[in-house]
């Protein structure tokens, strides 16, 4: 482990520079990355089709997200009030003590390790959310690339040492690391020097990472975005109302991208009624119709095989429907499972997520089963809820219970589809994430790697810009109780 | 363990009511707490005075910012824009796909269990920060008294039940929990309806509960505030041209409270030149001048002597003054030690607290020393640099990589009196804290105990209010990008 002995000494040092650097240079850093990214054109989407199974279209989809992505972080630190600094002045003659002046703002943590993630070979890899957010917040970064993309991997990471060499920025703010092996990872978390790791992948994967922090000498966070089956309640009301329209925005949100989404609603919730039946037969004839599709790697769709049959295996869970056309080498057949809710309430294996297109329709006899259900559901990323303004009303209570399940909320929508924007939180309650306080989508990422440090009757000279009197980045900041520019 | 099944129902139970009460209302509830205290009288005082040892003033002074504290939050929560709400609305004809509404605000976590500490007997302990920043938040709590002062913890929780009545809470928003035994406790962080839990203590009380929390089946976050020793750094030019004056300060902040604050100073570094001299010799004059004190009760006076002992004994201390009177049973004498830079650096038990009335002089013999000593102090609560104008000039980096170590860094001033106001950050990386990212004295404690939740695409009856269009409560809001009220 000499080697991330080596490459920890050289980010940290990195580090003790790149702190320093302004918000609108690390601006400058941020779009020049986005640039580099794009200026690599065709070759790049080539080799993440060649390496991901993924179609060009989406490729191309989350490339523009990525730099889109990068270019908000951009703006937000070159605006540069995410600091959250706050100003209180002295009052040297106040009684019986005199208030000295404090003044606060945000610093960066220091080195962080990003696991690139495999569904995402973009978006959530080696120039994803964590490593923005983190370079955003002022850290340096350590990127241990996903071994399902390489090539992708290695090509992105040229371009943000392209961007590195021409912004100026510390030569080894971002290293790239290609060891897959388990011992690496874990060595670049229990190292010493590490402050914050960012992940996102299996809930195996997230929790074996937040042992490894947790119980270092020094813990340190980790934001592991894991496992998450997205419950859809579909109440009585819109059930018989819009059963068909239902199963249609549904049959194709279990199946886009074959699954591969954190999102993905793996487990659908209802009362009996005569609608439902019809809902069900609707939903299994679209799935049946909708073809098998190629997955990301080989693993990926071995293990779809193995949660799906270990899904259908389990008491009362019954096959409604999968794809006609038969699934060939890495390829999963779309699916559709049911059990009753009064199965579904004693079995803790049926809320364990079967990564792909793959859904469970939970019937409950009764309103009170189906909220028997919900709680039995543990933490999530989203919860949807697809009802009728009547059926809105009558389940308030409901609606609140579910609040406290998740950490986005959805009425009649799909989850999937994650729109990068300030007020998206993507994150949510055990198992859904290692801390629900902190979302990895957005420009409040950011927040998972800064602390807070007050300074005390600092001189106007060694305040950093952001706190001092004349306040000349011009940023928001709460002064003596006050909010102003 | 039954009970403490028990009373974490009743606390569940609570919550569900208690997450759904208003801003308005919740500010009532506090500010009704804030006067049940004070109504207390002189009663309360004279109880705490015979558990603790502390002195009147000393008490009626922590009685008012306790009072003041509550305040605060009851007008942080009256206001409202503490939720940090944000709002996207929606673009249905956006192209290639129609931008959902969404919306996002803080929401509280659940129960939480609070421990209260020995040497803050109102403001850290019953109805503390901690507990008033969880019930400001939304959350329920449990409160585990401390063993030290039961009577005060009792007539304290008497006055929140008080106010619990007469504002109309749910009855079991507050639970006085009186068992000091350590399966109690360790039950409270185990039981999984808790939620989070907040600590001031001891490294070894802090951290016990620490690994409780995170090797829970649903890892909850704990913030414990442990020990810290506070540096300060006195640069050459100051301690020539103001050693006494330093001195002076010094010997005060060192046995202020005798010694049993968390920001006690027990750390003083500097370099040896001739004014260093004559600055030992001061401040020890000063030391034995000062009397013993009589700490909060006899464990922590009998801690106080065996770690006073323990640190004596390591290689190459020498004691330089303690108090010429002879301390009494339950004393501690003020104590100043004396190390060089050399044997500091190789001894890991130098950087310990010894919780009381004293501080260890470390001298370096050159500059580069001192450094090698600072990097040898972990995480802190504080660290201070005492120097002219020319010396914070020349040790610009130093400065620089203090604040690294510290949650609150002071020029020229003492660790000791913590301001409650927007800007102080009491906190600061392990082992100051289990957690850098947030503070426990000031009115950011309260994002401790929330997390973020985005409303998608919700009708306007079901939002919350601090979500709805018009803005019934006149928050400021980042609604499209655009922050106002």
């Amino acid at each position: 482990m000499n080697e991330i002995n080596a490459v920890l000494e050289s980010s940290h040092a990195a580090f003790q520079q790149y702190k320093k650097v302004s918000g609108a240079d690390k601006s400058v850093f941020l779009q020049a990355i986005a640039s580099e990214i794009e200026a690599l054109g065709q070759p790049l989407i080539a080799t993440a089709m060649e390496e991901t199974n993924l179609p060009e279209a989406r490729l191309v989809g989350e490339r523009g997200r990525t730099c889109n992505q990068l270019r908000q972080f951009a703006a937000l630190v070159k605006e540069g009030s995410w600091v959250d600094a706050r100003i209180d002045t002295a009052i040297p003659d106040r009684a019986p003590l005199p208030k000295p002046d404090i003044r606060k703002m945000m610093v960066p943590l220091g080195p962080v390790v990003v696991f690139g993630a495999s569904n995402f070979p973009f978006a959530y890899s080696t120039a994803g959310v964590d490593t923005c957010s983190a370079l955003a917040a002022g850290c340096s970064v350590v990127l241990k690339a996903h071994p399902a993309h390489p090539k992708t991997s290695a090509m992105v990471a040229h371009a943000i040492e392209m961007a590195v060499e021409k912004t100026g920025m510390p030569k080894d703010v971002f290293i790239h690391v290609q060891d897959s092996s388990f011992e690496a990872g874990k060595a670049l978390v229990q190292h010493p020097l590490t402050k914050a790791v960012g992940f996102t992948g299996s809930f195996s994967g997230g929790k074996a990472l937040y042992d490894y922090a947790t119980q270092r000498p020094e813990p340190i966070p980790v934001f592991a975005e894991m496992g998450s089956i997205n419950p859809v309640f579909i109440l009585p009301e819109a059930m018989m109302v819009r059963g068909d329209k239902i199963a249609e925005m549904y049959a194709a949100s279990i199946t886009q991208g074959v699954g591969q989404f954190c999102t993905n609603p793996g487990l659908l919730l209802s009362v009996e009624n005569p609608a439902l039946k019809n809902f069900a037969t609707q939903l299994a004839e679209r799935m049946k119709a909708i073809g098998p599709g190629t997955m990301l790697h080989s693993g990926i769709a071995n293990s779809f095989v193995k949660n799906r049959a270990k899904a259908l295996e389990q008491k009362g869970v019954v096959l409604l429907a999968e794809s006609v056309e038969k699934a060939k080498e890495n390829q999963a057949a779309s699916t559709l499972a049911t059990v009753k809710a009064s199965e579904f309430i004693h079995n803790h294996q049926l809320v364990e997520e079967v990564f792909g297109p793959y859904s469970l329709l939970v019937t409950a006899s009764t309103i009170g089963e189906l909220k028997a259900a919900a709680a039995k559901i543990p933490g999530q990323l989203t919860a949807t809820i697809i009802g009728e303004e009547a059926d809105l009303i009558a389940f308030a209570d409901f609606i609140d219970l579910v609040i406290e399940k998740a950490g986005r909320v959805i009425i009649n929508g799909v989850p999937t589809g994650v729109e990068v924007c300030p007020s998206m939180h993507h994150g949510g309650p055990f198992p859904a994430t290692t801390d629900s306080r902190f979302t990895s989508v957005g420009i409040d990422a950011i927040k998972r790697f800064v602390r807070p440090v007050s300074f005390q009757n600092f001189p106007q000279q060694l305040l950093p810009a952001e706190l001092k009197d004349n306040n000349p980045l011009g940023i928001w900041r709460l002064v003596n109780n006050e909010f102003k520019k």
